[in-house]
């Protein structure tokens, strides 16, 4: 991973064999990110995607050997625990050019994968929602 | 909803039962928002998704019961008839992972929605096209 | 096209008959906007797209007459060789509602498209990548 950094943006390229979530959750902590957002674009391998079903309260995952064009990949930056957390979703393609696509657990870069990154000055947190156990963002009066 | 303020961007958290177009419209007009961009994940219910037929200057429309992930969500802001005018195009995935998208009219959340806004200084307004009908951006010299 | 500025974003609306590739190259070029991204939405016929297959080292191609919605477009800008380098990739849904994407070689603009593009103040190069034959991101130390 390389990046280059233009005021609050940065600008990312992740090389084969990284992982995306891993990857970018590394340079937040290292760079001290505590909120922002992100997009990219570029090639993967081994995706793995969720879908929550409110009904049940769980997540079904499916995992997607490649290789794919990531067609959308955009997340946010909060801190949990005091560590960046990432969530994101992507959508994928494959040679069909069919989409698929989901919550992005991970997926590993096969070429490149290109990431444009705007970093906000305050940290957001989530905090645990009890009634979904998802983390929420807590951006209610008094940090809620 | 819940939102933070950063500069000129917004962190804003939709929760369950909140219509996305309609909820955004309103943070739009509360705050003053005459233009901008905004992108945004989570889960919904109940999504209407258009598709334009240049051929017969018609929208078709499709609803979708759900529960479905927001894989990717973009819209602009402008102003028309001094109101906050949200345009949107969404792709979503059901538990297949098929993703299926179009122009949005509104979604309901189901669980948690999380959109990253960035306003512009400026208002930007729209004028009717009387070929289509439709509300274009009116970026031509004079307002047109 | 038609454009508006706003300290460092543009918001872009591309006519009928125009190619977003080529339009968005042509802006950035009158503009000499040497790096950023942008994201769009409209509609759109006559799109090309990419599957980048890595066990080949070739893109295979799609032509696609449409009408299509553009649900998704994302990309960013570089330099290459002096000139303005677009990347993008994209997801059109025609009007089954089915999403299709990858990487976007060229669309034409049916009725109308909306752009947002963020600019960074410094100029950000790709060079080849002897491996691939791919212009990746120039970020490593010394512009490699």
């Amino acid at each position: 991973m390389k990046y280059f950094v233009l005021g609050s943006s940065y600008v990312v390229r992740l090389d084969a064999g990284e992982k995306i979530i891993e990857t970018l959750r590394a340079l937040c902590e290292r760079d001290v990110i505590g909120s922002g957002f992100f997009h990219g674009l570029g090639a993967v391998n081994d995706a793995e995607l969720g879908h929550f079903d409110p009904a049940t309260g769980d997540y079904s995952w499916t995992k997607l050997a490649g290789p794919y064009e990531i067609v959308s990949l955009y997340g946010n930056i909060t801190v949990v625990d005091g560590k960046p957390f990432i969530h994101a979703h992507a959508s994928l393609c494959d040679r069909t050019f069919a989409a698929r696509g989901g919550h992005l657990r991970e997926a590993v870069v096969s070429v490149t994968c290109e990431v444009t990154l705007t970093r906000f000055r305050d940290d957001i947190t989530r905090k645990k929602d009890e009634a979904t156990g998802l983390f929420k963002l807590a951006l209610d009066p008094g940090g809620e």
